[in-house]
């Protein structure tokens, strides 16, 4: 554990040099009001450095409790990354006035990333890279990449004349290489290269098929613009794994926790109005069943425990298969095999749930009739819910559709109107029971 | 894209030594039964190289279709890590018998990988790396790389005499250094070293924490045991993102789409039993106002319609809310404001799908005083589901708990409770109204 001075009131810039991760944990954990103390006489250069390691939203806390001199020697000074980031999440004048008062090659820079499109390339990429040409001895490339005082460089890419990219030289083969040798017998071909506007998901899946450290990104011209790193792609592949969960109920996958409420609202309201109609679908069953209710009024009262757990097993069901088809343990060919599976799942699950249901009903009713009911129907839509929470991910996929997007409302729809089905209807056959 | 000849009928050598990943799209595309003649007389090392991109369970697929003698080939050739996963998924007399006839070197390497617990830091390891003494010079070191014949190495770690790591020495830095410089002058302390046991979350946090490429792990006496690769965990990352997934709806994280149904119905039965208690108490409110509903049967009609829009709502909070904690774009502290954004999403959602749900309970039921009832209930319900969403996987991280692992149930029971509650309630005083 790295030393971890009492920050509270002033952060010691020898702590923040040493030791930046540790340092950005406990800014994280210092309360607001706090930490314009603790920023007081605070050097920009480690500071930019620690922030880079702070969440956005606490990143931009810091950055607004600067004084406007060292706002622009953070911007100055941090990855691009990181001054993107901050400037994006500013008001439009605030962003226009620090750009205008930075040194024109931060300016330029700055700007250039800024007119990409958010988790594009272009704004994932790192600007820091080496090129050179093919006819360059290694002593030349070495001597070129150590006045470039990038560190931890992986590549260096190969440029024609006019500046497209034309290959790569892993650095092991440069360090393995003697100094007379030319790059034009270590270089390899570049397997694949992305526009700056190519997406973090294609990005995310090229990186994961691909196999490479990193990619290179080119401009139409086949220019070499910047390299996204493996690395820099650690929160893009947890936020792609991660939308799923929002899709599935309806959210969409650019709404954060503290989007505007306008935002989520507009978003969040169609899937509303979808999920009623099926809210009603799944009224209408009840309502075919209106006299019996009227005559049993427990069926009422025992409908939500019906609904709530084939739900639930339903939802587990997704769960499962929606996480196998999204990580490829399974394809949409197994879909016999995970059926299968799902189907024991809810058969053995149902029995076991309908003894212990039943039980249940039978001591709070005292009628053999309803106890009977409520076990029959457990089992019957438990093993709906296996079905649906199996099938519906693997259909939506063989028919093109993401899986995750419509999954949810289907699966809740299956399992309501066969749960009050299978619930209503044995109590219906069996009425002269209860 | 690379060229993709028929091989339906078989796969020609050439194509898997070239282009392995697409070899690999078209063979996970493949029905079992052709797979068989197309693997007649394919090359086991090509072969191997190209099962590395197949999904696990496909992977196995192919290994079971080849014959024995080539079946000891791959495992020898492949890399460790898909050997180990080959084996693991063989019944246990048939990994064994393949391992006494593997030569010893492969045999003790594996035996070795083994005996690591599944998904600890021992099986993710690559055990392809290069070790130096601190007084070798560079020359002396890059010999060693040479000869290991190791692809893509980003380090090179420095041991003491009895085999404790000590250091790495970047090869960015062995290449711009120059011959006779020794790697003492070189090496850079180990910041964080594994142990063979540490599981998978812990190495995905701790790569997002340090930013390193890689992180070495040493057994209990500090000796270099192998590197995992940042590379080798982009699978751990979507699988650690996904897990919470199947968490949120009681399915253990250990359960893959294709686990047997004995597992599943012993991970799953107990969280069932849980939903079933919260649903009996949802149906104890319900039971509150069974005289209510035996003179209204349209209110246990209308039951599953409050219930399924408040569930869901509470389900969008939630999504957000956790996806948010996951990616740490919010932490605990801001509660407040996730909370204040939650409220008025739930207020105004509430407040338009009452517009929409109390004109379509008139349509239907010609009602004013049910479709009053209805909107009143919609509203408040869509409150009580945005804050229950938003508060609920805070208050479980606050409270030092997983959030995923039972915020779904004690939503589900809250929007329940909350919704039969003012909707039976609301029903109860504007009773003189239906």
């Amino acid at each position: 554990m790295a030393a971890s001075p009492d920050i509270e009131h002033s952060i010691p810039n020898e702590y923040l040099r040493r030791h930046p991760v540790a340092a950005a944990g406990q800014i994280e954990d210092m309360p607001d009001r706090a930490l314009g103390d603790a920023l007081h006489g605070v050097d920009s250069a480690a500071l930019s450095v620690t922030m880079e390691y702070l969440s956005p939203v606490k990143a931009l806390t810091v950055f607004a409790l600067l004084p406007h001199s060292q706002q622009l020697e953070v911007l100055d000074q941090a990855p691009p990354r990181l001054a993107v980031t901050l400037l994006t999440q500013l008001a439009d004048a605030d962003r226009d006035s620090l750009l205008a008062e930075l040194r024109p090659v931060s300016r330029d820079d700055l700007k250039r990333l800024l007119s990409f499109p958010e988790d594009s390339a272009g704004r994932l990429m790192s600007t820091a890279f080496v090129t050179a040409r093919a006819e360059m001895t290694v002593e030349q490339a070495l001597k070129r990449l150590q006045q470039s005082a990038i560190r931890g460089a992986r590549s260096l890419f190969v440029v024609t004349g006019d500046g497209r990219l034309d290959g790569r030289v892993d650095i092991q083969d440069l360090a393995l290489a003697t100094p007379e040798q030319t790059l034009a017998t270590l270089v390899a071909p570049v397997q694949e290269a992305v526009g700056t506007r190519t997406n973090r998901e294609e990005l995310v899946e090229l990186l994961d098929r691909s196999r490479q450290d990193s990619v290179p990104v080119v401009d139409a011209e086949g220019r070499l613009m910047g390299v996204v790193r493996y690395r820099s792609l650690f929160h893009a592949i947890e936020d792609v794994a991660t939308a799923d969960l929002q899709k599935m109920v309806g959210v969409s996958p650019e709404e954060r926790a503290l989007s505007t409420p306008g935002f989520a609202i507009r978003r969040r309201l169609p899937w509303l109005h979808i999920n009623l109609l099926t809210a009603f679908l799944a009224a209408f069953v009840v309502g075919l069943f209106e006299n019996l209710i009227a005559q049993f009024t427990a069926l009422a009262i025992l409908l939500p425990v019906v609904a709530g757990q084939s739900g639930n097993a339903g939802a587990q069901a997704l769960a499962v298969t929606m996480r196998g088809l999204f990580l490829r343990e399974v394809g949409i060919r197994q879909w016999r095999a995970v059926l299968g599976k799902e189907v024991v799942v809810g058969l053995i699950n149902g029995l076991v749930l309908a003894v212990t249901c039943g039980l249940a009903v039978f001591v709070w009713s005292s009628s053999v009739g309803l106890a009977l009911v409520i076990a029959l129907a457990m089992i019957m839509s438990m093993l709906a819910a296996g079905v649906a929470g199996s099938l519906v991910p693997i259909i939506l996929t063989r028919l093109g559709q993401d899986p995750a997007t419509a999954s949810s409302i289907i699966l809740t729809t299956i399992t309501d109107v066969a749960g009050f089905f299978s619930f209503l209807g044995t109590a219906l056959l069996l009425s002269f029971m209860l």
